[in-house]
């Protein structure tokens, strides 16, 4: 199958088959297959990827998990993190021009009504994990999907906004300005967390963890105190700066929000005990089951807030992180760690799981 | 010890003793005990109760559990719901007047500030708890507690509204306006909130519970449906109710706020499966102890909130509260259901106690 | 021209021409004229009108005022409030069915995004303004646009939903549950803010306006207290009444929310001088031109909002608003005043243009 | 009169007179008078004033205009802004202890209630209009106004919170965070807002004036674009800089937020003008007197919301500007222009009525 030459208003040679990290059957593994270069509507738009990255979801995905063998329909290329540029446009697209650097919503958008209830509909669907994604030298997408980014964004960056994008919406669930935030959880995403707190008006950020090499890059990222959950009381040093910084009252004695990006048990209590009277904790990180907690003393007599934290608002948080980073008030570059060809994603898939990493990126290799 | 005639500015005969329920010694049970009327000093008032009411922290206080054991005092006259006349004046009060009737915040109010640091300061005193309560012919306050009340309120409602001050406290952090609620629990607290969520805006309001006394006092209460959980699947009638009204979309399938008034964990939880997405669940009720919750689907995964509900907001609760009452747009009288002498305090916690029951009021006996 | 019958998947006979009220030239006055049944594309759906209505925009238009002279190009068909049953479906509208009643968002909805910036298109584009509108047996609108209306609404009340929205919306961004409310203006849209308001949690309502047919029916709204603005003064009446709910501080004497209904710069002074410290005025109403306020005294020292309204937020006015009708908790049938044929325009004009109704209804006349 | 040492805990040796800038009869012009040191209550403290500042209403007050004479009732000490050190206690006092560096919430806090309607009093009591102030080398104030200051803030910083505690409440307000920000009027509170804006968040800030003086200083507090309303177009110069941060679309184009420093018409026009749809714009400068607005085009049909900035938040406010200076997110330093012994203030009124400056510090002369 070939990109039908009719569709393109684009000059670009776009061949018919491409490389992409591929889930070919059920199981664990992948293989670095050939693939054709995917067709686009008339609506959609064909990008070629400049670099891509990956999350945790990706390692599921290659390791073939319970949720994975439920969702994923091989063969599949997946990938959800990329940047990339414009190289053929659907007959339709105006909102893009050839050439231009983009990266891209990834949950399907659907803005059709249903004529009773709710309007937003919800479609579950995520390129990479339902449909084709970004593992692969070209991706087609719909062009309501796309975002334009600025100038200074880098290709590396670029592939980094969607991880990004889950930081910036859990930093603006949490209300930050003004307030103390501790950010348990010190993975890219939270350490992405550190400089956009901070960006949107955080005064003090406490960023714990329980990893040496994650502890070093969030003191990179800005914290003003790192916590080794493993050697130090959270609730502890946080009270003791507290007192540090005069609030001592029962009702001030703690952090105002708490930024919970790691899924642990203990980190969730942790944050509990550390928030103030009338705090908030959101909830970014998936705990690996149903977990207990203690509502009564840790929520209930605290007057405190429980927020639950899915996806982003589109494109409310898109906006205010290409802010963010065009005017240069958040600088990601020292998370991305490690670089390395698409093919060696094996390799990649290693370094993201042994947890010594902040991004990894993976640039397509030449064809 | 008399009451000091130098202090009062008033002309009503106080006499120097009086009857009240006392816990005389660690233990359980009580004592219909004579006590001297208490003293009041330049800024309080003393008050002659007209009507009182217990709720769940009596019954615990007269059976002795762990809990009061570590906090309660004796000897104490205890009791912190109330209605009463004003027939003693401290030289310094203003506020208030003879023979105003007047409920009152049992919670000490100090707006003393500390310098550095929050300025709510953080009493956790309560009279009924830890100073001299109502069940007793009179009490002694500072006057800055006192709350007057509209002409239209009765003795025994007025005696109600602490109980009822809880529930417009949960309603407001609910923020029902245009939604639809569900309350889970239906003991007075729970059954109260029912007209105050239609009053202030609910749209449509479920109510569970496992009592048929209590299910039938919800349906008295204006519940537009009641759900019998030992029966009946909560979120199956909620669902399918949603259906009806439209409300198809898997966005807002579901019950846009729950106020959570039992503490039972399987009322939480079926209030959380209840939730549509992006819903709040407010919790009132105290679990008996740490819980298990799946946080991933029933909050994460549902952008959902869980929301603490300590205390009350001094004074805007009373004022909304008040102003429900005085103008008719919420009637509690049908929530009270019984009425006896303050002397047969054994009987009225054993009714309590046996669930079947609205609110108990209990009028001091003629001295 | 014919409907292309190729195009639709019902049944129903629809004729060719019908009648409308069309401006047929620039200038005063309006034509009963015969017009082609409008043709529907394939996301469009073809509307039987069963009933339509009329606002103060349609009273320009037809006397052609400097706003219609610069935005209306005739030959058109005009008007934008009405309830209609679907007669035929472009090819692929799968969210109505043919005989579904329905009345529909007039305001062209375009949630295409612009990769930069905010994604939610600003069309000002209004059927009934920019397009063919509803003064006619027959109308063609995107299905996108339409909602479909819960069983117990009659094609009079479905006609008033564009204006009762205007209500609701402006009653909603006043967040007046558990609060005191002044509505100035008692057009039919104050008229309708008057139950809505109830209904959405205001614990006293009061109306002002200079008209003794409108008083009457603000009073048959439900307002607590109306307010002959000729002959009383609004803020000595409602600090009168304040007084007497023992509103009596200087920062809580005073309405809580106004909601502004009348453009009327007397009324808008009433307003802001009745407002509460901390209070909100919402304004809907707009003022003939640039106005003249003490915003010292009336919004900075008290520490006021005053609050733009425009349009509605789309669809979460609606879904509020069928959901208050369709439970009964709001009943606009005694603000339709009158009922008449479509053919009658030019009486119906002169009515509305009297001030001496609620909302007239038209019936398009039989085929 | 002399300081009743009976009264005192202290040690410090407190003279019986002092000098002070007196307002000793009605009508322009001050005297450098000699005063009895301010005698101290139970609940009181005596604190030695370090260094003192002056705002546009200590100008007023010298000058006599209208409102002075309306409002201050000679003999009086006046001045509100001032930081200084405990040097005696009143008996009943424990929250601060001699020695302390302190400054002082100057609107008299009065936390009682009265038992109907709402209860924070509104006293309009305000040290240094209506009660003995600060320009002086003692002054005597409740324990309760005291705010204690983190050991890193100067006397002249110090100085300087009331004016800067303005600015955080104004930017508060306003919800910057993630926001673009215009700032017209670049006086002291003005400046003070600019840093304050970009440490709670904003991503961008324009500052608008007519003074080059003050131009400067707005660059060099860290506006990113500086705007010479003489010569430039407030609204072009934002619409420019809008698309060039890609902000196209007719909803976008504008900024988020305005914060009015002025109260000069203009600049109220040119801030509605330049806000784009939904915009917030607080207003905290004061007109001279009713203004005209175009409400219908700048507030109604852009969605606008005009928000009124009375006082501060007691004691929020002065939590947040702690901490930020705290922690040197915000440095003001630079603000702070001139410094000069307080015998001067003839000098230092004529200085701060030029423009030509930032803050003006004046030293108490040595004794």
């Amino acid at each position: 199958m070939t990109t039908t030459l009719t569709q393109t208003t684009g000059a670009a040679t776009v061949p018919a088959t491409m490389k992409g990290i591929q889930k070919t059957k059920a199981g664990p593994g992948f293989e670095w297959a050939d693939v054709p270069v995917p067709n686009y509507g008339t609506n959609e738009v064909l990008i070629k990827v400049l670099a891509t990255s990956m999350c945790g979801t990706d390692v599921h995905i290659t390791r073939w998990d319970e949720w994975s063998a439920s969702r994923i329909k091989p063969p599949m290329v997946y990938g959800h993190e990329f940047c990339g540029e414009v190289v053929a446009l659907g007959t339709s697209v105006t909102s893009v021009q050839l050439g231009d650097r983009v990266s891209a919503e990834m949950h399907l958008i659907n803005p059709v009504q249903t004529p009773t209830g709710t309007r937003y509909e919800d479609t579950r669907i995520i390129y990479g994990v339902d449909a084709q994604g970004c593992f692969a030298h070209y991706i087609a997408l719909p062009a309501l999907q796309l975002v334009k980014l600025p100038a200074n964004i880098t290709p590396q960056v670029g592939a980094c906004l969607d991880s990004l994008g889950n930081a910036v919406h859990t930093v603006t669930r949490g209300d930050v300005a003004g307030k103390t935030v501790l950010i348990t959880g010190c993975g890219p995403i939270g350490l992405f967390a550190i400089p956009v707190a901070k960006a949107l008006g955080a005064t003090h950020v406490w960023a714990s963890d329980i990893s040496d090499y994650r502890l070093d890059k969030a003191r990179e990222a800005g914290a003003d105190r790192v916590i080794d959950a493993r050697k130090e009381s959270v609730v502890d040093v946080i009270h003791t700066d507290c007192v540090e910084m005069g609030r001592t009252s029962s009702m001030s004695l703690g952090v105002d929000v708490v930024l919970e990006m790691s899924g642990n048990i203990r980190a969730i209590n942790d944050g509990l005990d550390a928030l103030a009277y009338d705090g908030t904790l959101v909830m970014l990180g998936i705990p690996p089951g149903p977990i207990e907690l203690d509502i009564n003393k840790r929520v209930i007599f605290k007057n405190a807030r429980l927020v639950g934290c899915n996806g982003r608002e589109i494109f409310r948080t898109w906006d205010i992180m290409l802010d963010l980073l065009a005017k240069g008030l958040v600088d990601i570059n020292f998370i991305i760690t490690h670089e390395m060809p698409l093919s060696q994603f094996g390799e990649a898939i290693e370094l993201v799981a042994s947890g010594q990493t902040g991004k990894v990126i993976m640039i397509p290799d030449a064809l």
